[in-house]
C-alpha cells in the first residue's frame, strides 16, 4: 500500500458514511483528506452536508465541504430517513460546526484534482449516489488522468436491498452508476456481497454506546438506533456498508473478489439500478476496469474498526 | 413423498434430459409416466422429438411421445449443439425407435390430464424452455386443477450460463416462462443455484463408458462428450442439470432452497431472461407459490444417480 | 375483390364489433361466415361471448360461436366498460340466443381452417386483442397456409387512445400482437389512423335511433350510448373503429395505407403496445407483410355503413 | 415579441446549424448573442467547435465560443457526416477564425447566464444533443431563473429520421433530453413535425449558389450538398431543421402547435430516444411547460429565410 493516499470523499451521511469518516480520521498515516463532498442520498442535501461539515470538525479532519448534488440525474430523489433517522445520523447530536460549505461538489472536485503537483493523482470515495463523480467526468473529461482509483461503497453481484436486485445508492441513481462504471478509470466496487457481512454486533455497538469515549459514544448510539428502529431490527449484527471503502484500502487482504465487467440496468423495470457482474469466469474481450469485492472477513473488519474508534476516543 | 406420481416430462433431449430421464424410470415404485412431450431447445424439434423417441424405448418406458412448440413464444428459437452435439445426445447413438410422435404436445398434455380419473393430478416436469406449458395454460385452463406441481430445470437465483444473470431454458422463452411462473400453481424451481452442483465428476463418467451395461455406456459416452466438447472443458465434474427436478422427486431433503415470488425479466435488456428472486427474507404478502432450490448435496447426487443407472444396467 | 370471402371473425363485442358484424351480415354476397370466436377486451369473455351469441342470432347469421382466452398472454386483462358499458353493447339489450358457445376458440378456429377443401382459405377478421390468434399460431403453425389474410382492428402509426402511443386491443396484450405482425403472414392493420375517421355522426345516430327498423335502433341505440357515455362526449362523431376491417374488404378504396414492417412495443415502459410502424419511406429490405392503412374517406364510409343497416333493416 | 433577445445558441454545425445562425445574424435587431456553445453531434466536438468558430466571424457575430460535451452522457457519440459532409459543413470551406475556443461549455453557459444583470434571462437555443444544457442543469441549478426559455430543434411527435421514432439529435442523448424536457423550464421542442416543411428548394438553392453574395453562395452550396449527397437525394426541397427555432422567434405565427407533456423514451429498445407527445386532447393534470411544433407554412420559411440570407449579404 502507497503511503498517505491523496483522499476526495463523496458521501451522504448517513450513519455509515459517518463510521466511514471515523475509520478514516483515525488512520491520518494512510489517508489524506483534500475535502468531502456531500450528495442527496440517505438524507435530503442540506441534512447530509450539514452532517458533513460536523463530522469533519468532530473528528478533526477540518477540511473543505462542498455540497453537491440534490437530485440523481433523471428521476426523484429518495431518501433513507428509516434506516438514518431524522438527521440521517441516527438522530445522534453532533457539535455544530463553525465552517460553512461551499457550493458546487463537481467544481471543488474539479479544483481539487486539477490542483495536484504534476503526476500525482487522488482516490475518490463515493458512499453515496454517484451522480457528482458522473456529472464531473462528463464536464470535466480533464479529471481523469488525476484519479488514481475509484473505491466505492454501491451495487451487489448477487441480491440487493432497496429492491430484489438493486443497492441503495445504485438505484437511486442507475445513469450516474453506469457512467463510472463504464469510465474505464479502476473502480473497486464495494458491494452488499462484501459490506454486509462487515458490521459490528450488538454487544460491541452497546460497549460503545456506554463508553467514555466521545467518537465511541457516538458511533455507539448510532449504531443503536440502527439496530433498533430500522432494517437491522432482530438482527444479530449491522451492517456498517460504507466503512468498507476504507477498511479495503487500509486491509485489502480482508476482501475477496475478482475484476470482471460490471453493466448497470437503466431501463424502468423491475432489475432497475441492479449491477450485473458477469461471474461466470469467462474469458474477457479485454481486462475489465472493475474489481468486485466478493467476501469478507466480518470478524477482522469488527476487530480493525473497534481499534479506530478506541484510537479517535484517545486523540479527540 | 407420495407413492407413484404420475409424470408428464416436457422436455429437449439433450444430455441432461436423457439422463434425468434414466434416473426416472429407474424408479418405477416412484413414477409412473403418462408421457412425454418435447420442445425445442438443446436442438431442433425434429432432433429433440427423435431423441425422445429412442430414449423411450431405449430405456423401457415406452410411453407415449408428442411433438410440441418449434419456437418461443416471441422469439427467433437458439439451440446449444455446442453443448448436447449435433443429435443432441453428446453423438452418442440410440437405437431408433419403432414409434413415432404425435403431433401437438400441447393436446397431449391437455388431454393426458383432462383423462386422468375424476380429483386425481399429475406433475409436470419440464426441463427445456416452458413454451409448451405455457401455452397450455393459456389455452386451455381448466387444466390447472389437474397439475399437482410443476417441478422445472431453469433458471437461477444468482448467476447465468447463456448470459451473466440467465440461465438457457428461461432465456430461451422468458414469456413463457413469466406466464408459468406467474401462474400461481406450485412450481418448484431447480435452478443453476443447485443443479449447477448435480452432476458426475470425469472419473465417475468413465467408469461407466467403460462398463459393460447398456445404459451406462450410453450415459457415459454423453457425459465424455460434454465434459471434453463443450462448457465443461478441463473442469472437474459436468453438470446434469434437468435430472434434479426427479432427484428433488425422489430425494427432497438433499436440496435446500426458500419460498418465494420468482419474475422473470422479459425486457430486451441484458438481463433479459433473469428469474428474479427475492432472497431478502421479507415478509411477503402473499405466501408464494415457488419453491426455488438454492443448494444441493452433491456427493449424495452423485450417489443416487450411479444407483439409478446400476438399476437400468441389469433391469435392460 | 374476389367473391364470398370465407370469414373467421374473432371479436369481443362491444358497440362496434356489433356494428362491424351487422356491415358483414348486410353483404351475404360478399362474406360467409365460418364462425365467431370471443376474446376478453371491451367486457369479460362471459358477456362478450354472450353479446356474440346474441347477435349471431340477431342479424340472421347464425353460425357458430366459440369462446376464446379469458386472459393475454401474460398480464392480467383490462375492459372498457366506461365505453362500451356494462353489458358491452352500449346496455342495448338483444334476444336472448337459443345457441351456446363452444369452449376453446382455438381449437375452433384451428377446426375450421384445416377443415376447409383443399386449397381453399379463409380470412381472419380479428378486432379484439390478439391472443386467439397469437395462441393458435403458435400451438397450430399448421393453420397458416389457410389463412389468406388477416384483417384486423388495432393500434396506429400515430398516436394512441388508452396510452399517448398505444391503441386498446394492442396495449391489451402486446405479446399476442407481436406474435400476427411477426408472423409473416398478409396482415391489413386498421388502426386508428384511419378508423377514428370512420363513424357516424350524432344526426345519423339519432336518426336511427328513433327508425322503424330494428336494426337501425339497436345500432342507433348502441351509438347514442358511444356518443353521451363516454370518449365521444362533446364530439360530432363516434368512431366505429371495428367496422373497418369489413368495410376495407367491401371498400378499399376509401382507405389509403402503405405496406411497411409494425413493431410491437412490448417492455414496461410508456410505450408498451405501440405499433411502431416505419413511415420513413425506406427501401425495405424484403417486402413488408403488413399493409397499413393511414386515412379514410369518412363520408363514404357513413353512407356504405347506413346503406347496410338499411339493408339489415328490410331482410330481417 | 419582446425586442432583442438574449441568445445562447448551443450547437452541432452542421449545414442546418449554419442556416440557423445565418438566420439569426440577419436579426440584430432582434437577437443578441452572449455567446455560442458547441456539443458533439452532426460531426466531432472539435470540427463542430472549429465551424462555430469560423461562423461566428463569417457572418459578422464575434461572439465567445465554448467547446462543450464530447460525448452523450451514456453512450458513445455518433456523427451524421454522411448528411453534413467531412467538415460538417457540407464540405463548403469557411474562412478560418482569428479567435480561439473556450474550453467547458457548461461553465460558460453557468457564467453567462448568472452574469446577466439582476432580472434578466437569456434564451437558450440548442440545436444539437442537449447533453450541455442537461449538464448544466444537473450541476448549476441556480441558472433556472435566468432561462427565459429553452426553443430547441429536436424530436417529433410521429415519426422520426435516424430510426424510425426517433429524431437524431434526441436519439444521440436520450438521457440528456429527458433532463431538459422533465425540467420544469419552458421549452420549445422545434420536432421534425414542423422542421421537416421548412427549408429550400432545389432551385433556390441553386439560385443562391449561383450568386455573388458571400453568405449566398455559402448557403446555396451546403444546400446543394445536403440535396445531391445525403437525405434529401431526389426530394425536391432540403429540411433546414435547425433553423425553426429563430424563424419560431421571430414569426412564430408561421406555426402551429400545443402545450403538453413530453416524455423522451430511455429504454434499450426501438423507441430508444422518441420524444413521446400526448396529443389526445386529454385535460393534463398541470399545465405542461413545453409547447411541441406540429405544422408550419413553409412558404413562409422560405421566403423569410432568403430575405435573411440577401440582408447578409448587403451587410457583410
Amino acid at each position: 500500500m502507497e503511503s498517505k493516499r491523496k483522499i476526495l470523499m463523496d458521501c451522504d451521511p448517513g450513519v455509515d458514511d459517518a463510521v466511514a469518516l471515523c475509520l478514516a480520521a483515525a488512520h491520518p498515516e494512510a489517508f489524506a483528506f483534500l475535502g468531502i463532498t456531500t450528495v442527496a442520498g440517505n438524507q435530503t442535501i442540506e441534512k447530509v452536508t450539514e452532517n458533513a461539515l460536523r463530522l469533519s470538525g468532530f473528528l478533526g479532519l477540518n477540511v473543505p465541504v462542498a455540497m453537491g448534488a440534490r437530485t440523481p440525474l433523471l428521476r426523484a430523489p429518495l431518501t433513507a430517513s428509516e434506516v438514518h433517522g431524522k438527521n440521517g445520523l441516527g438522530n445522534v447530536e453532533l457539535p455544530a460546526s463553525a465552517q460553512t460549505a461551499r457550493e458546487h461538489a463537481v467544481l471543488f472536485l474539479r479544483d481539487a484534482l486539477c490542483g495536484l503537483p504534476a503526476g500525482e493523482q487522488a482516490t475518490l470515495v463515493p458512499t453515496g449516489p454517484l451522480t457528482n463523480i458522473a456529472l464531473m467526468l462528463r464536464v470535466f473529461p480533464e479529471v481523469r488522468e488525476r484519479i488514481a482509483q475509484i473505491v466505492l461503497m454501491g451495487g451487489a453481484a448477487c441480491g440487493g436491498n432497496i429492491t430484489a436486485t438493486a443497492e441503495f445508492n445504485i438505484y437511486e441513481d442507475p445513469e450516474a452508476a453506469a457512467i463510472v462504471f463504464d469510465s474505464g478509470l479502476p473502480v473497486v466496487m464495494c458491494g452488499l456481497d462484501a459490506t454486509a457481512k462487515c458490521g459490528l454486533d450488538r454487544a460491541a455497538a452497546d460497549a460503545l454506546a456506554g463508553g467514555t469515549g466521545k467518537v465511541s459514544r457516538a458511533v455507539g448510539g448510532m449504531l443503536q438506533f440502527y439496530l433498533n428502529a430500522g432494517a437491522y431490527r432482530g438482527r444479530p449484527m449491522a451492517s456498517i456498508h460504507d466503512a468498507s471503502t476504507f477498511m479495503y484500502l487500509l486491509h485489502p487482504e480482508i476482501y475477496s473478489g475478482c475484476r470482471t465487467t460490471v453493466r448497470v440496468d437503466c431501463s424502468e423495470g423491475f432489475n432497475r439500478g441492479m449491477t450485473v457482474c458477469d461471474l461466470r469466469g469467462r474469458e474477457p474481450a479485454a481486462e475489465p476496469s472493475v474489481t468486485v469485492l466478493l467476501d469478507a472477513d466480518g470478524a477482522k473488519f469488527q476487530e480493525y474498526l473497534l481499534d479506530a474508534v478506541r484510537t479517535l476516543d484517545e486523540r479527540l
